[in-house]
């Protein structure tokens, strides 16, 4: 019914995570309203990305070049590591702009009911990286979850032993954050963790 | 931070409408998790779909050839045309698979508010058209607004004296709506268009 030329860019934009059927067509006609100048440069992104980008070899990051700008950066603090569990995490405390360490990036978190075990996830590469540099502190950003919980307990018991400071980040009531809408176990989380007001 | 060609994928999302920067992010960034011919066709679709779509010579619709495959269909009814505001209305139409006559798609509706005025609205297409096809009913289905009114009316004021039954498409509650959600504009059409239960 659509023109064929419509109809496979409706099913281009289905093959994104979030967008049906509706969605896609209202963007695909919305394509019909842009700039030819505009549209070029869309669809000329969408092929560049996925052939420039590719992993760090030091950290894993997702970046344009062989190392990425973050391990090239001689300026940054390399007793700290912070660990995420997708490249996109480092793009968000990079814009927070309050970690100067370095950052290794893991293929995603243990999740043994996804079947994602350890040998998954690129620690060996983690693993490898902490026995060369010398970090004297490990922070383990992961989202508060069980694979949060599951991937940290697992790196640190492997670490054990080893003089390196282990943290993870906070967890709590979000700020601004109306109590009653707060799950319970991130008030379990946020009183256990409560701390003196000084 | 990003590099520079996830950057510039971003901005492209961010040409779509509804799209802000978190979306455009996410969706930059799961484009790295698509196959590479699914890129491929993505890529050109959006290309082709600009290239290749222009409106009908006749009805205005949104076609890859001269005519579009309404107006080359000899099966449909003559006799009867459908006015819509825009192309989607007719794959909307079309979709249902109700409706077997003709159709003709304006520019837009009348809006002087925004600058929408009738000479905007390619009008002088669908009179010419009107004179030429002898049609028996057009029917108005425009989404009910003051816009889709003015333009009906103004519509209809121009074919006042010509021998041609004049409709639009039925307001009122929708179906499986909750009464207290509905509008109060909608209710009182509901109420003046209310119809016998046979």
């Amino acid at each position: 019914m659509y023109p064929d030329s419509i109809k496979s860019l409706i099913e281009s934009f289905k093959y994104l995570p979030g967008i049906g059927e509706k969605t896609a067509e209202r963007l695909a006609f919305s394509v019909l309203e842009l700039e030819e100048e505009q549209i070029d440069l869309f669809s000329s992104s969408l092929v560049e990305v996925k052939k420039k980008i590719h992993n760090c070899s030091n950290c894993n990051l997702l970046t344009d070049q062989d190392e990425c700008y973050i391990c090239k950066d001689s300026v940054r603090d390399n007793d700290i590591l912070c660990v995420v569990e997708d490249s996109k995490s480092v793009f968000l405390f990079e814009k927070l702009g309050m970690f100067h360490g370095k950052y290794h990036v893991l293929d995603g978190l243990i999740s043994p009911l996804d079947g994602v075990n350890p040998e998954d996830i690129g620690l060996s590469k983690l693993l490898d990286r902490i026995h060369k540099e010398k970090f004297h502190e490990i922070i383990f950003a992961f989202k508060p979850s069980i694979e949060g919980e599951t991937t940290s307990l697992y790196i640190k018991k492997i670490l054990d032993g080893l003089d390196i400071r282990i943290t993870r980040l906070a967890s709590g009531v979000p700020i601004g954050a109306d109590m009653e809408y707060v799950d319970s176990l991130t008030l379990e989380r946020a009183l256990s963790d409560r701390k003196v007001i000084e």
